[in-house]
């Protein structure tokens, strides 16, 4: 169960600014539904590029188990954009990441909601194996 | 509740071929998460442009409210793939639309598979309004 | 002649900086050749915008005619990117835009040079028109 | 000099088939600019994976050096394509790639014309190779 995606207790992972390209668009003109994926995903790269440790090794590397994006209200160009995300369930092999993007300009102002669910595989056997230290010491203390 | 995303009862709405692109991949050498959203949205639009009668107009247009999906195992290029996607809750304003990414050559290869939910709203009050003839009737009988 | 896209007597329209996403890399793990091109348009639509006029009417709008980059070396992520746009060329409806991209940190690497020509259309007619006039303005004095 | 992209005597290395996809408008309506790169990549990979031998090895990589593009009319959705890729000039480490997309409907609705420039390189020393054998022969008999 996911229910705190957006819980004050959950720990915050990483806090990530982004700039909508004029490509984000669509037909439609606001930015595509797909594009919030890559957000979170330049997030949630960032945030483990910056732990202090090995994240991905020859044996372990992070694989998307799912995925769950709440639209709250279009997004335009051009905008700056603040990616939050929280770890919201710790499991042996795998951490669930919730996620808001908000406005630069006005955190109150969100664009989306929801939740990522990353398992560590070893690539060769295709098995799920323990989540990397660094990745879970992330995840059980504040950081900023 | 979207319990019967894979429901032999849900009414088919369409089915899409579509072809891997070598940029779908990203630089873990799989389709990249936010590509399987536009394999997803190929065949949504697909499904409403067939339909025979207007699905957009002025004063009702759709908007996604929120997707899921569940990443069954990675995609490789080349690959070519089907999109089935299955009507499985029908409201006033939303259709939740089910989808399944599968192999074309072994429909048991199940790349992914989940939901999203359709709402249609006015672009000018940007309130939600009944959902177009076409598309409820689109929901409610069997098509391919 | 496309001679001077690198000329020091042309005018500078727009400097633009850009963040590298990890989703900008391809199976090769570099920036993908046509990602190069949205970071060209972003610097564009971002000059364009910030005219003190109407570039874009029902009558007149710009359309893509050619496309020209020499890629001269690998963008890795992350990177923070400077776009710097030049008129290489004023026509009586097109407009010769020279490129460069260069690293935010140190300008003497060069990670791409070129030009794109961009024509104004009439969209109805499908005819050339006339440029308006703030873009020619805009390339005949220079501006940062 | 790269004067015969439409040469009927250049070589024919490989015809591809592609689908127009939604996401590859943006908001003006029309297939982005940097889409039509992509689908010349997509024919591209196809060609070199095709190939009945070795393209890319440990010391010897395909790097594009540059792109042109010639952006004849614009392209709609739904569309269904065909890139046409020559070998227009075959240097020692390096391969000129002359190309036009046509409609799958009509081959002589031109959408562009052009040429990239392929050079293989030793990723680790980062100076040019020998073509492949391989690549080489494909550029200078005719196959489909």
């Amino acid at each position: 169960m996911h229910l705190n995606d957006s819980n004050n207790d959950a720990v915050l992972l990483h806090t990530a600014s982004i700039s909508v390209r004029w490509r984000d668009l669509d037909a439609f003109n606001h930015v595509n539904n797909s594009s919030y994926l890559t957000f979170l995903e330049e997030a949630r790269l960032q945030w483990l590029q910056r732990l202090p440790g090995k994240w991905l090794t020859a044996n372990a590397a992070p694989v998307m188990a799912a995925s769950n994006v709440n639209y709250r209200r279009p997004i335009e160009w051009p905008a700056q954009l603040v990616v939050q995300l929280f770890c919201t369930r710790l499991g042996n092999s795998s951490v669930t990441v919730g996620h808001r993007i908000v406005d630069a300009s006005d955190e109150n102002r969100l664009y989306c909601d929801g939740h990522v669910v990353m398992v560590w595989m070893d690539p060769v056997s295709g098995k799920s194996v323990p989540l990397p230290d660094v990745v879970r010491q992330s995840c059980t203390k504040a950081t900023v």
